[in-house]
Parts: C-alpha cells; structure tokens; sequence
C-alpha cells in the first residue's frame, strides 16, 4: 500500500476549469496552499485530455513547491502521463482492482463510496484511503447520494484505511465529522468560493488540526 | 515499433454509443466484423469510464474472435486497462510520445494529423500509422479541418508508416484516394449509416483489394 503517511486532513477538490480564467483559477489553488491544504485533487471532466495534461502539470509542480500531493480524479492515463502522486476513481470510473494494477503499488489510490459494502471492496481491491459522502446536501454534481453520517461511521469501523468525508461541508458543519472520528475533509467550495480563500483554508485547517490534537 | 503487419485497409471508427441501443450496435459492428473490415476503433468521448471501458471489453472480445484489432480512442488508461491492441490520439490529446511511453513499444500507436509537419512529428514520437483528414467535407465532428488531397501525397512522401485517410469517405469517392496510394481508409458511417452494413463493408473491402492488387 502506498504512502501511508500522507497528511487527509484538508483535501481540496478543484472543479469546474475554465481556460478563459486560467491565472484566476491558479491564483485561488496558491492562495489555498498558502491557507495549508493538505492534499489537492483535480477534477476536469469536460476539458480535452491535452488541456486536461497541460493543467495537471502545472499544478503537479505548483503543488510539489508546497510538498502536497497531487492526485487525478478519475483520468488514470494523465496520471501516469505525469507521473501525478495519485488517482481517485469513483463508481463510475475504472473499477479500483484494475486501477492498481495499471498504476503500481506506488501510487495513492482512492476511491469514493457511498456504503460499507463498496467500502470494504475497494479497501479490498488495493485503495489507500476512501472518499465517503455525500455527507451533506450538496449543489456540486457527482456525489450526488446524500449518506447517514452513522454510515460513516460504520465504514470507520469496517476498513483501516483513512476515511475522508466529502459533500457539502463548510466550515459549521465540519465539527459533526470531527466526532465521527473522520481522517479528513474534502471540500470544494468551503475553500474556493470564499471571499478570503487562503483565510478559509486556514480556518479549516485549525479545526482539523485541533480535532487532531485530541484524539 | 509495432506490429508492422496490420492490415489498415478498411479501418471502421465508431462513435455515438447510446446504451439505450446496446444490442443494435453490438449488431451493426458483428455485421461490419462479417463484410471484412480490418481494423475497428473505439470512441467514446461522452461515456463514464466504467461505461467505457465495460463496451471496450466487449468490443475487444468480438473483434477478436474475427482476428480484428481494437483500438481505443484517446483513452490510454482503457487500452491499457483491457489490453487493447492500440490506441490513437487526436492532437488534442496526450501528445503521442508520451503515450509511447505509457503503452511500451508493442501496442498499435496511432496519431491524427492534417499536416506534413504534424505527421513528421507524429512518426518521430513513435506513431505506427497516421489518420490524415479530413479528406473531404464530413458532419462528423473532432475530423473538421479539410485538407487538400495534395497535403496527403506529400505526407505520404515524407513518411515511412502507413496512412490512413479519414473525413467524409463513400464508396464514390474512395477512388481519388486510391489514387493517392492511401494504406487504407476509415470510415464511420459510409459502413455504420448504410442499410446493408455487412454489403457496405464488403464492398469497401473489395475497392481496396482491387487497389491493392495494383501497387
Ligand atoms: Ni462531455
């Protein structure tokens, strides 16, 4: 299994490219950095893979000058195409067993669940962490499948691998993860569609870091 | 490079999988597979990954019994995850070297141009055929640049790997590319449009027989 010492505290997903604001779009992703995200996920369903490359390489390596991973949603290829620190497929992507056989035993591997019973497969199939949710209601696509918050509860005590919740979170909601015990939080807009994002970044990353401290 | 002695002569694309009509396509293709088609490639820009990657299996296995390569559209990571025999990049996918790269040297590499400059670069990155179009006008969106058949001549000079051209190709006027001493011709719906698709296909098949026989 790979990497098993990497930081889920904080795990930013960036959705929703557009080329034609390319510098704003980079400047928001440097500004969380700065905030002290911990892990950084690209998504681009919509863009060519070469725009979809161009872009993770520029990010690989802005991300690489913070020492935070990162990781490819569902495009396996551009991953390896860039030699990326990681790939997250979903349900709906490469089944995870043959994802880890493409990718090595080196690479992170995640793979989002909405069950105990697809979280106890993908563990199986060779996942290093799992992205659970929807945790909360949620206006961004794709995760779609609002969960119990007890069902993630009972994935914690079926796998051993972290656990990081996704959907809807935002800075008040967050402390109900924290009592679940939560290895980490993914969130999209409770980071990028603030005014202040690096100040939102850092916000987060306190109270994860508090939850932390008192396990 | 690899598997030099592919046959590219009647080289079927497909495109708008619907899953709605899963079992008419698998049947227009079976039809196609029967009237002699020699290569068939797989395109699936709008579908999940698993959806993907799912009718790749399928098609791989049916191609197969027919002793027809499959090669996948753009997808590395399907090709890689089935196996496939190929691949082939636009110029708006990953750049082609870097594919070389991922795949190794055994699997089919193809690379779409509409330029000499584009087609010398491809072979150098380690292309194993060229797609060369749009030859004629066509509705089939992605082959939308119209080249001069001229371009094709002197791209057929300044290459040693076969070339296959692709955009708008009939039965009427595969000729003028016959001409041209193109190594085959792909084709979408001049075979998928056609009420006799298996007739269509042979009668493809026949054309670049004939031609064949001349050189
Ligand atoms: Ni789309």
């Amino acid at each position: 299994m790979a990497n098993q010492n990497v930081d889920y505290r904080v795990y930013l997903v960036t959705e929703n490219y557009d080329s034609g604001h390319h510098n704003q779009y980079m400047k928001k992703i440097k500004e969380a950095l700065d905030g002290g995200i911990s892990l950084l996920q690209l998504r681009a369903k919509h863009e060519s893979s070469k725009v979809f490359y161009e872009l993770a390489k520029e990010l690989r390596d802005t991300a690489a000058s913070y020492h935070v991973p990162l990781i490819i949603n569902d495009r396996v290829d551009i991953a390896l195409a860039l030699d990326a620190d990681g790939i997250h497929v979903g349900q709906d992507d490469l089944p995870a067993s043959i994802v880890r056989e493409i990718i090595g035993p080196d690479k992170i591997l995640g793979v989002s669940c909405s069950t105990v019973e697809e979280a106890v497969k993908a563990e199986q199939d060779g996942a290093d962490y799992l992205g659970v949710g929807s945790v909360f209601r949620t206006k961004t696509k794709g995760d779609a499948t609002l969960i119990e918050l007890d069902e993630l509860t009972r994935i914690k005590e079926k796998v051993s691998i972290p656990v990081v919740a996704i959907g809807g979170i935002t800075q008040d909601n967050v402390k109900e993860l924290l009592d679940r015990n939560v290895d980490g939080v993914a969130v999209v807009s409770a980071i990028l569609s603030q005014t202040d994002v690096k100040k939102a970044a850092e916000k987060l990353n306190d109270k994860m870091k508090k939850a932390g401290s008192l396990l």
